[in-house]
């Protein structure tokens, strides 16, 4: 008997967030088929959590007019720290998570393999199918928001050290000596000088001591929910305390930037997350500046330093490859 | 006719560095069968270097009553910035060394195959050959000297990153806001802050300020030829002036190595060089304790921090790993 058409299979990629929940349905080429978007209700505690994930998986199955039983894997990644072997979330601080077994649950819930990553390690992943792969075999992403976050591709894989989780470059000392404390406990770090967290900290500071900023006028004077584009929006209209805040941010990624080239000696360095799309034309200049001046020469020749492409969906992009890599 | 017994194969590990010449003749399992030590003699150009390396392989082979003949292959370790693949020395500053292809001539003086590693890498290769092999497979080999530089087993293989320098953690910056020019022409480098050349600077700068120290009483009051073994011995009589100098450099090397494990996750940091074998008691234990307190805590968990054994040798036994490694 001649074998029947094989049903499409495809792969689901989940952008696992402290906000939102986004899933991918991707085809085996990974172009993307639809998405579906979902807010996170950490609040709710854990259950609700793991049924929204599976709400989003099966709503965006759904939207693309599939079934569950093509989907031939499910690949999430998860803000936090994260054990890919067992599949668990075993430390997620804005969630209250410790020690979920988010794999096991939600193949409970959905019957298709699921494979947990950390999220910046899916991002990296993301942008690397989605913009380099083919062109670099070293990369390092580099991811600013709340807080930062790296992934690293080394000879053309995803590199996770001894326990799954290289490329915790937030917490990187860059002023030992600084006033800066960190929420890791620790002072100086990256993430304690150019994280969204450090900007904003330092904006509601000053505004205290009595700097002048537009953003009171955009935002009142509690700036209530401020947000990285009101910073592109203060800068854009002349706002000079917001400029040298961001400026100083984005010092620090650069000298951040070159440590990792010296480090690593990447082909390319890929900045991405919410800082980044909502500052690039701000900020990327000064870090490619600072990081070319502070890298060795030779290291610094060799690595070319942008911004993701397509961000939104690197993380999606990067849980699908995560996917289709686990279940070939 | 029967096969004649084969002679006995050997490899060739050389420490090349900025004083002295170190080469080892090794077995094939590696054994150290002799060593012949000769300076290097920089300051006479790099002929004369090139022919006083070949004179000494030649003369470690001799002692060990072989010849070159039964030599596999050459394997050496050179400061400065090195093209593996090429087996060029691109800039050895010390030296005044630039593009000089060392491969080429000393295959042309020896007629054995030869290989160049980066000095750093080398050593990380023969600490990981000597020390960690099959209890490890993710290290980074660190050494403190003149000046800083790693070297780093990734997944069980020396990792070279996109140009064949990762590892160049001297010039990572630990204090973006120091004062502390380094070589490099940067401020706060890990190296401006912790190496050899640092401590000495500072001694010196403390000497001319008015500060006491039995430094001066043992080596005079413009200190020369201080070495590191002067600074144990100082603190060992109780001065408080170095032993503070030296608890900084320990600071900032624990720092620096925090910032390695939350990079890297290895499962062991390995520091080695002429600081460390010279004041290994007075700064271990410092390093590793502000270490662990920097590095991320599962991350410092994961991650043994010890120091090289055998540390005059690790040098050539790296080199003799990759004259194997690249005959195999």
């Amino acid at each position: 008997m001649p074998e029947t058409t094989p049903k499409q299979d495809v792969f689901i990629g989940v952008d696992f967030g402290g906000t939102k929940l986004l899933a991918g349905v991707f085809d085996p080429q990974l172009r993307l088929l639809g998405t579906e978007k979902i807010s996170t209700k950490g609040e709710r505690g854990v259950d609700t959590v793991l049924d929204r994930i599976a709400r989003v998986v099966r709503d965006a199955v759904d939207e693309c007019d599939l079934t569950l039983k093509q989907v031939r894997g499910i690949g999430i990644g998860a803000a936090g720290a994260v054990d890919p072997v067992a599949g668990k979330v075993l430390f997620a601080p804005n969630l209250r998570w410790e020690n979920i077994p988010l794999k096991k649950e939600l193949e409970k819930r959905l019957d298709v393999p699921v494979f947990v990553e950390n999220d910046c390690n899916a991002c990296t992943l993301g942008v690397y199918e989605r913009q380099l792969k083919g062109k670099y075999r070293h990369l390092v992403g580099l991811f600013l928001g709340t807080g930062i976050g790296g992934g690293l591709i080394l000879d053309g894989k995803l590199y996770g050290g001894a326990t799954g989780s290289a490329g915790e470059v937030g917490h990187m000392v860059l002023e030992a000596s600084s006033e800066q404390k960190c929420g890791c406990g620790n002072r100086g770090c990256f993430e304690a000088l150019a994280s969204r967290t450090a900007m904003f900290r330092q904006i509601k500071e000053g505004v205290k001591k009595g700097e002048k900023t537009v953003l009171t006028e955009m935002l009142g004077p509690d700036l209530a929910d401020m947000r990285s584009g009101d910073l592109r929006k203060a800068i854009r209209k002349g706002d000079k305390f917001v400029a040298k805040i961001v400026a100083d941010a984005a010092f620090y990624t650069g000298v951040a930037v070159a440590n990792l080239i010296n480090a690593f000696n990447p082909e390319a360095v890929v900045l991405g997350g919410g800082v980044i799309d909502a500052l690039e034309d701000e900020m990327m200049s000064i870090i490619v500046e600072v990081a070319k001046d502070y890298a060795m020469p030779s290291l610094g020749k060799a690595a070319e330093i942008i911004a993701a492409e397509d961000a939104d969906n690197v993380g999606i992009i990067g849980g699908a490859v995560l996917a289709r890599r686990e279940t070939k």
